[in-house]
């Protein structure tokens, strides 16, 4: 809903996402030594709730309550109070969790959030429209909201599961926007600890390998709660419990749809890259290697101009800090390979600027393939390019 | 001397540094795991000289040699050939370095180098001149030849040593030029090991606090050398050894200079910005603070947008991996304060904005003054703003 938090603009800036019961609870934050007021106090709840569970994620946008001390603390426990006594439900340690994402060094507006608790709690339902409208209104700079979900078997002929997200971000920082946060539920019965285990797995295959300007910000966080609600899906407490393998990757999905979605609309991108390595030692290996490729200002600006510059790719993997031999290098763009062995080949360089400059003309997917070597490690990334419009967008905003 | 190995015009692309004498060698080298050939070639060469001597240093633009396989290594033994038949002196082993500079993926004109190499030879000198063409010969796309030179007493009425440096480089990558090369020379008597520990602290100091992208290049090399001929000068074989930390701080200083020198030439640079960081607990910590900071997308885009933006550098501070209670924090730019304990101040926007854009106006030196704490730790690192001109360097140029 509108609750009259953003500088400006009838846009809704509030959102609740409610647990009928106490839901399994797990939450992966910003390593940001500045971390936010609401990082804080939710790893304060989640450490309280004696049965790992909570009831309520609150996310605001229009101030990131980032750099704002004591008082940020204070203003977290303020909403958090406010919002037990609209939904006395949740009043148990650890029940309520914040988000916050706007601008840095200001802090919430609460009398205007305290005042928007009660009509959002009533006006909380469960369909799609729902949804959408709690996903436009967690968004700052996004051109787009971000929202996804999916439907699973655990099993042939098993309990059926589902898995919902939504997600913000467009910068790893705006122009002082403070950043990625996202919302995970699923319905599948997983015990708090494993339910965290998985979660961090699927952000590592996700959220942490998205760029967009190497940015790291002082409010990213991605809470899931596990309601356990799904028909006939038995408690899973262990990683060798049936089901928990497809249940990691139904949120592995969900989360890689919702980091691309982020990258995609990264500030001034033209294109989504996406940086297949294969052949490392290990898949965090090739992680590491795709995730310095497609963070290379280089590369990113050299896609952006429709050229297929296979050396600055070269050069990223190999100072990406993965040991390979240098000669077992191989490059691909699209279809079209580039270096073969560690050495260039003599591809068609009109195609290949083709591919780029078709693949930004419908905004589309530009996909870099890189093997390493034999190993059997293999990782994905996900960016976009470098524009004008980026240098624009953070040049010419003024604080 | 122009020899004919860069692809158009007629600029000088062939150095030669020439010690008279064997002089102490050591070298600083990329790290990048696609390390061009030239880079494996000094290594082995400075493992083999006995003495830990060199004799000659021959720089060439134009090909960068990198990503060229065992026919990029057979290039560097045949150049090393060439130069030896038409320099007898440089004879015993490991007295010949060579150091590339251009498009990755390329050879070296091996023809064209042989046969410019005895006039190279035959027409080195000693004077300012001849030093002001090597350092416009080893430049690819800089916009300006960069080169230094100190005296300074290692005691009080001690003996007077001299040091002398040119360096290349304005990205840490150029369009596929690869990309920052330097040599260092000095009269001082040192021998070989110490001399190597004194060229690494001052390349900790200067080179590796510079960034202009983030991207560490397939070429960059430091190499020094010290021929002992300052009258009564000592041999100095110790860190103890009186003058050793003169004869540092006056080597830090130089590289300091060159290092500012390629950050100020940066592509697209408007401004050098220069960080300053204090108060960590070591100055190792200190630096890695100030490198994250110079090096973020969204400071450098402020900066060049004329935007006293301190929450992106609070940000960056606090994403740099050194930890540091967030309420210590104090930021300043130029004169003024923005932030203090942690907080934002109420500043003068209107003046830091004038400060950032009068900086600019004369290609100057924006200053960011940042303490973490109450530690001893201290550091600087420089860079450069992001403009449009970077992303039309890097997107219009096209391999």
């Amino acid at each position: 809903m509108h609750a009259g938090l953003r500088a400006s603009g009838p846009k809704a800036d509030l959102a609740l996402v409610i647990a009928d019961e106490p839901a399994s609870a797990a939450g992966v934050f910003t390593k940001n030594v500045m971390a936010a007021a609401p990082v804080a106090f939710c790893k304060a709840a989640l450490a309280a709730s004696p049965s790992g569970t909570a009831r309520a994620v609150l996310v605001n946008a229009g101030q990131a309550n980032a750099a704002t001390g004591a008082a940020g603390a204070a203003d977290c426990e303020a909403s958090a109070a406010a919002l037990k006594a609209a939904l006395p439900a949740a009043s148990a340690p650890g029940d309520i969790l914040l988000l916050s994402t706007g601008v840095i060094g200001r802090r919430i507006k609460l009398d205007a959030l305290a005042a928007a608790l009660p009509a959002l709690v009533s006006g909380a339902g469960p369909g799609p429209a729902d949804a959408h409208h709690a996903a436009v209104a967690i968004t700052t700079t996004d051109t787009v909201s971000k929202a996804a979900a999916l439907e699973v078997e655990l099993a042939p002929g098993g309990p059926t599961v589902r898995v919902g997200g939504m997600a913000k971000g467009s910068g790893m920082i705006h122009p002082d926007m403070a950043t990625m946060l996202a919302v995970l539920t699923t319905d599948a019965a997983v015990a708090p600890p494993l339910w965290a285990s998985i979660l961090r797995a699927g952000a590592a295959a996700s959220f942490n390998q998205i760029t967009v300007d190497g940015d790291t910000s002082t409010n990213d966080t991605v809470i899931g709660l596990a309601s356990g609600k799904a028909a006939g899906c038995g408690l899973m407490t262990s990683e060798a419990d049936p089901g928990v393998a497809t249940l990691t990757a139904a949120v592995t999905a969900l989360l890689q749809g919702l980091a691309k979605a982020i990258a995609w609309d990264g500030e001034g991108a033209t294109c989504l890259v996406e940086v297949a390595v294969a052949g490392a030692e290990s898949d965090a290996d090739a992680r590491q290697v795709a995730k310095a490729v497609v963070g290379s200002s280089l590369v990113k600006a050299a896609i952006f101009g429709g050229d297929p510059n296979w050396g600055r790719i070269a050069c990223a993997a190999g100072y990406a800090g993965v040991p390979f031999p240098p000669d077992a290098l191989n490059i691909t763009l699209g279809p079209i390979a580039l270096m073969s062995a560690g050495q260039p080949l003599a591809f068609d360089e009109a195609a290949a600027s083709a591919y780029l400059k078709g693949t930004a003309a419908v905004h589309g997917t530009v996909a870099v393939g890189i093997e390493v070597g034999p190993g059997p490690g293999a990782g994905l990334a996900w960016g976009c390019d470098l524009s004008y419009e980026y240098v624009t967008i953070n040049a010419e905003y003024t604080t």
